[in-house]
């Protein structure tokens, strides 16, 4: 294998687990700061790494427009463009093709679409989102799929899971084999359980490094999310990692790795850091609200960030209302230590066995 | 006194010093990087410091408004509440609210003024500012003064001196004295020697702790303002501080230091640094055009700063073009560090009496 995974302890069906790749290793569950544009916005690379995060996300729709992936590949990479030294995972620009862009045509050889940037017509192939994640020097590739908008139709969900099982194939063959770099299946089938189970099934007939959950969290609600997880984990082998794309909330979090994902993304936190929005033990605040203009705690007295270990919740009430880059640069970096330290938690409590009494212990 | 100065060389008229606050020591000649609303725009305080500077500058207008200066007393000052443990100069708003405000009217009592940013009817007399600056815990205070347009005909510019004369008195006995705390008296006149010198000797007889030269650099020429300065500065005794307010370009502070000026502060370097332009050594460079799109050199290979010792010119293109913060905080970053190079570069000039040959240094 390209990529190894050790699954260390098990409570229930959470994992507690290791993921070596040829940057570092990343210990699971596992949560990824998202860097859309090469960086995680507001964010020294220095910051994100003291936040406890082992692993990155860079988005390949943002960084194939403009030649830039061919510039960074000149550069040695995005590792070295941005000088972040671990782990990269990167999408298949699939995602993003659907949410951002206009007038795109998905035929059997790829997606055709205009830059939402400045209306460039580019092709996204199976094929070419392999070259493009080369040239990142992405440790996990994922795969190009088709992603269906939710709620879809039986026959629809159907051929679309068809077709993303045939791109697979294709972005697997494509795939170039490195030690310590991988490639990552992502199962289909919206909600459909004979759908999902023959997603599943064909993609670990292929043998991938790991298995995403795709087309989840697309408007779907938390319980109905929780239930295609419960179908759909199953399907998986336990000897590889589950990643649950583009989730979610501290609580979608946790019940999910209640139900065997291993690895997740989102853009919450630091999006949420940029607009005032903190995430703190307990629950969610709004730093902009008056009510902090004279509060001289830190967002979260558990927390040992660097925000809240030198700044009161009015100095940021100050800087967010003033629209400061300060204010989004600090509550950026303690949403994501939040995060971490809420991923590092799980672990602890996966590892002693206490993970069913995860929701008393006053994280979310 | 309540401000010691120390003067450690001299080339030329220019001087090597050192100002003791009760929160640190300012070399001089010293830079002060602008903190307009509590904040150095895009810089943690702990990498202000790195960059080299002693003192940051904040601005009495903007903290003055909604009752922020209140607030930040209660919080021990402005040096508490942002998490910047060294000496701080404040500005008297003065200034600001020339620039800034609509409606205003100027009386013997004072300026009433209306807040631009949300209408709010404010009235700043020399009382008032020297009470925001002692909330503020400001270890240099400006005296409220008026700041004529330039140019202003001889009899404007006479009766505004002598109001700020009159206004300066005024600020001297509303200041509360403390150790390691100072008041600064700031030269009006416009460009006429001889209200600038009435306004100096005047300044000089009530005894403060530095002369400012105010009025200099408004819509003047360079030639011009260090015509000003050639006449304005051996009216100012020897052994206090001079400060030039708002300036300025690298090539006007070597000129300004050469004729014997020890302060400074702009916004240049963190304002340029957010809209992509960096001082490098020899000049400007405007990382936004295309041709760095590729070039892996840092913005000034003789820079030791964070980011020219991690980051590319292509790097730094892409996130500026992209509008990353992190692409702000990056050049602002090397735009402080510049700037406070170039400080140390004089300091060490000054003191090794070879000023006159600075310009074939390559810094400017």
């Amino acid at each position: 294998m390209s990529l190894k995974y050790k699954v260390l302890a098990k409570d229930g069906n959470a994992r507690l687990g290791v993921l070596e790749t040829a940057h570092g290793e990343v210990r699971t569950p596992a949560f990824m700061p998202v860097g859309t544009a090469a960086t995680v916005k507001a964010m020294f690379p220095e910051d994100i790494k003291a936040t406890g995060a082992d692993i990155i996300l860079g988005n390949t729709y943002h960084l194939m427009l403009r030649g830039a992936a061919e510039r960074i590949h000149k550069f040695g990479g995005l590792r070295k463009f941005m000088n972040w030294h671990g782990p990269i995972l990167t999408d298949s620009g699939g995602f993003q093709v659907l949410s951002l862009t206009k007038l795109r045509k998905i035929t059997e050889e790829g997606v055709t679409f205009r830059s939402h940037l400045d209306g460039t017509k580019y092709e996204l192939t199976p094929e070419r989102s392999m070259e493009i994640q080369y040239f990142l020097g992405s440790n996990v590739t994922m795969i190009l799929d088709e992603c269906p908008p939710y709620p879809i139709s039986y026959m629809k969900a159907k051929k679309s899971m068809e077709l993303s099982l045939r791109w697979a194939e294709r972005s697997k063959a494509a795939f170039i084999k490195r030690e310590g770099h991988g490639i990552f299946g992502i199962v289909q089938g919206s909600v459909f359980e004979d759908l999902r189970a023959k997603s599943a099934q064909t993609l670990v007939d292929m043998d991938f490094d790991g298995y995403a959950l795709g087309g989840v969290a697309i408007g779907e609600m938390q319980e109905l999310m929780f239930q295609t997880l419960e179908f759909t984990v199953p399907l998986l082998p336990q000897e590889k990692p589950r990643y649950l794309m583009g989730i979610g909330k501290p609580k979608d979090i946790v019940g999910s790795v209640m139900r065997g994902v291993d690895m997740f993304d989102c853009v919450l936190p630091s999006r949420s850091g940029r607009n005032g929005q903190a995430f703190v033990r307990g629950g969610t605040i709004n730093i902009k609200n008056a009510k902090y203009s004279e509060d001289t705690k830190p967002l979260d007295d558990k927390c040992e960030c660097y925000t809240c270990k030198n700044y009161s919740r009015a100095y940021l009430y100050h800087l967010v209302r003033c629209k400061e880059i300060l204010g989004a640069m600090l509550v950026t970096m303690h949403n994501l230590t939040y995060y971490q330290d809420l991923m590092q938690a799980l672990r602890k409590a996966i590892e002693e066995k206490r993970l069913s009494s995860f929701e008393s212990q006053g994280f979310i």
